[in-house]
């Protein structure tokens, strides 16, 4: 603890450094809370613990706001400890997601570039933001660690604010940051942003001293990722990619260096991106929120050459590897806020080929990203939205089945639809890719059962569609039917139609 | 036609001018033509009925892309006459509809903003474009009629041009238009619009003139708009609509003067706008697609101050008033590409608060605008993604009932989703509104219910949300009950659940 003073460079500030326990008692009950952290990076981690402490003995309720998941378990704490209202705007934990799906709090799914324009509005209040940062400067510009996130706007419309000095980041950190405050709707300027280097705006948040109530120190690195490997399925899927991306060249749509691209974070998304290590395309730029490891073994192999992004989330050996050699990374790296990494603008004007999971996907394109047969929340949207609508390439990646056979990821009708036909232009999946653009509905149809269905399912995906054919329309259904496959996999354990035996007249 | 000399003041133009059966017989089997034409307004008429005619006998098929719905009954013809394979992206005629919806041609419905960039691409080919306008500049400029729609994006990828010049349409036309090029996605700049009446581009299109093959002369003016005029119950939605806003000023989120507006097309938009006329609001600005009455009517009562618009689409008797004064107007006036009217980068800086219909609403605030029962072609989404998801307000309007109450628009679970409920701000019907705004799905269900629901089906609605609680989730649901509403419906002609006598034992 002794090296915080090089970390807290503002002396006036030196005072307010306190203990995570006397920062926490200031919150109140019904507070609404704006914490750091980003698909597990940058959190804050020993005041949310202590405040998660207090409900041992007292009863209170707040909400609370992030830039995306949190790492430390603080999700799972959350969630179980009661003190929860609200959670805004997505999250990644088991147990957090039985608490949401148990309706034991409220949990507000949105897409990760529009959290800002809602409390700069005022509609989302922040009492206090609770901040990760490297250290802050002079001036008092709040210097933040792996994540941006919704840092920079907390820390505006924030009443009060709480820094975490985190010592376990190293301060090479600094610099790395670019932050960017729109200003008002109605009164602001274009981003002046054309390419993913571009810098901006400051190496820090510039904030109001005099709204920093406290400073807690901390020592402890972020959660590593917990994606998993890339298998055989996953460097085929990456396989049909490239075999699309390569025709986008010879139509001469795209260079081999493509677009600046964007992955969704999860393992499939991660090992596609991966897939392109062994490939011929170079002098690639992403522009991405959440850097995996996949981003890393790019710039490592010499693939990348400029990343943007507004988190790092990496596994444990990578840490080591990335922060431990940082400056290695530094100038091909820039970490911005989420409203601009994810801003509709930039990624439009850009052209990013943006590669999303699904969870599953209907016969005429449409895409369920979050909610579990309609119903149970997995995750959230999350940045899908923001960049599959605004994308050059909005491409979801799945594979055609789960639970060894009984989900097929391509259905008669999405139980829920974060993502419709109209912002879909291409399907991967372990057996293909349907290339959907320009493509009406009925066209559809054929691409997405033939290309990207498992072949357990074709047949029973034709039996729906023909059917629904005999009922007509622009989308053809049997609605009665529409979710039967999901009804079937809650009931039997399956969504495999039993498959009659011929009857032998003997 | 002795007129038209001053209309082509590019001389070597003027041996280019043919009959529309000359310019309609170029056209061949297979090719895909650009046409002018949005709602209704600056359609080109001639040539395309030309070529209609040419089915009489021949056999052959074509793709027809247009800003977005055509007048003088091309559609319908067009879907009669058997040459269509593919439509995109929006009509809004009944024959059109009946063909789409029996699958005799494609139809591809696409974000109005989108349209441009596939073609861009060249996911979509033009062959032909086949332009309405005023005149045609001496330096080759095409100066566009009551539309710039996707003329301009048409004439710089077609192979050919036919324009049709209108003498119908006044020259005073000319310079009210703002013809911007975004350039190739990766290579372009921010586009330099900050508020409705910024002038960004030329007054007409430029044109590589060896590209425009022929010239044909009509005389025809637009068809007029088809919407009903307001009623009463209209003026209590805009009541509501207005209640909503008032009180966004009180909280100091909006001025007097709001924000600059969107209004889509359809009568109940027009009718809601049409409310503030005698509204307290002052100083306003309209940023949208198309103007219908409703912005002439606020332009003349001094409450609109500038209106910029892709289209101008009006009843018959506003035409003569507006047309026939022209002067009167244009300096109040622009008209963009649909890229730039409908474009998200520009619709999210200046915050509009964007109004559009819905065709129904779910109790967790998920909307469907374009599928009747899940499966049939209404319109077309239109611009209303590229609105809903940018706008800092995005309002839908519905009439809670329809068919004299034997449809509810407010419904378990829409039969088609356009609008996710990451997307809709606000709901309003003839009941009141529900103000969705940084609310869970749990949360907006009681507001959607008591605010904006039918009485009549009020208790259906819970009835049905009290089961789906049985089921938990995030979003509950009763999957094999999701669509029980509309599947009543088609078997006995309502949606209303039959009420049981009460069993009285004597």
């Amino acid at each position: 603890m002794e090296n915080f003073k090089n970390r807290i460079r503002n002396e006036e500030l030196l005072n307010r450094v306190v203990t995570a326990e006397e920062a926490a008692s200031w919150i109140e009950d019904g507070m609404s809370l704006g914490f750091s952290g980003f698909t597990r990076a940058g959190d804050v981690k020993v005041v949310p613990r202590a405040l998660i402490k207090r409900a041992e003995n007292e009863s209170f309720k707040v909400d609370v706001y992030t830039g995306a998941s949190l790492g430390t378990d603080t999700d799972k704490l959350l969630a179980e400890s009661g003190i929860l209202n609200k959670r805004s705007p997505f999250q990644a934990d088991p147990t957090m997601r039985k608490g949401i799906n148990r309706g034991d709090f409220y949990f507000v799914d949105t897409h990760l570039s529009q959290v800002a324009e809602l409390i700069r509005s005022g509609v989302v209040p922040i009492d206090y933001a609770v901040l990760e940062a490297i250290s802050i400067t002079e001036d008092g510009m709040i210097i933040p660690t792996t994540q941006v996130g919704n840092s920079a706007i907390f820390a505006e419309h924030a009443k009060n604010i709480i820094i975490e000095i985190n010592l376990a980041h190293p301060e090479s950190f600094e610099g790395v940051h670019d932050i960017y405050d729109l200003g008002k709707q109605g009164e602001r300027n274009p981003i002046p942003l054309t390419t993913p280097s571009d810098r901006i705006g400051t190496i820090g948040i510039p904030v109001d001293i005099n709204k920093i109530k406290g400073i807690v120190i901390n020592n402890e690195m972020d959660s590593p990722s917990n994606i998993v490997p890339p298998d055989e399925e996953t460097q085929i899927m990456a396989n049909h990619l490239m075999e699309f991306l390569r025709n986008e060249i010879k139509e001469g749509r795209l260079t081999n260096s493509l677009a600046p691209l964007q992955s969704g974070i999860g393992s499939v998304a991660n090992a596609v991106l991966h897939g392109l290590v062994e490939s011929e395309f170079e002098d690639l730029e992403v522009y991405s929120e959440v850097l995996q490891d996949a981003v890393f073994d790019l710039l490592d192999a010499g693939k990348v050459k400029f990343a943007s992004c507004c988190s790092i989330t990496i596994s444990e050996g990578k840490m080591e590897e990335v922060f431990g050699n940082f400056e290695k990374y530094k100038d091909r790296l820039m970490l911005r806020p989420q409203e601009i990494s994810n801003h509709p603008e930039l990624i439009r004007r850009m052209g990013l080929i943006s590669i999303n999971t699904a969870l599953e996907v209907d016969i005429y394109g449409n895409v369920n990203s979050t909610h579990v047969r309609g119903t149970h929340m997995m995750n959230g949207i999350g940045g899908s939205g923001d960049f599959a609508r605004n994308a050059r390439l909005a491409i979801f990646v799945t594979k055609s089945i789960a639970k060894n056979g009984d989900i097929s990821s391509i259905v008669p009708f999405v139980s829920h639809t974060d993502h419709t036909e109209h912002d879909v232009d291409v399907i991967v999946t372990e057996q293909g890719y349907a290339d959907l653009r320009g493509l009406a509905p009925r066209e559809r149809v054929e691409l997405l059962i033939e290309n990207c269905a498992h072949p357990t399912y074709r047949a029973q995906l034709r039996d729906y569609y023909y059917e629904a054919l005999t009922r007509g329309g622009q989308t053809p259904h049997v609605l009665e039917k529409a979710f039967s496959w999901h009804t079937n996999f809650e009931k039997n354990g399956t969504m495999l139609e039993p498959v009659l035996e011929p009857i032998v007249i003997k």
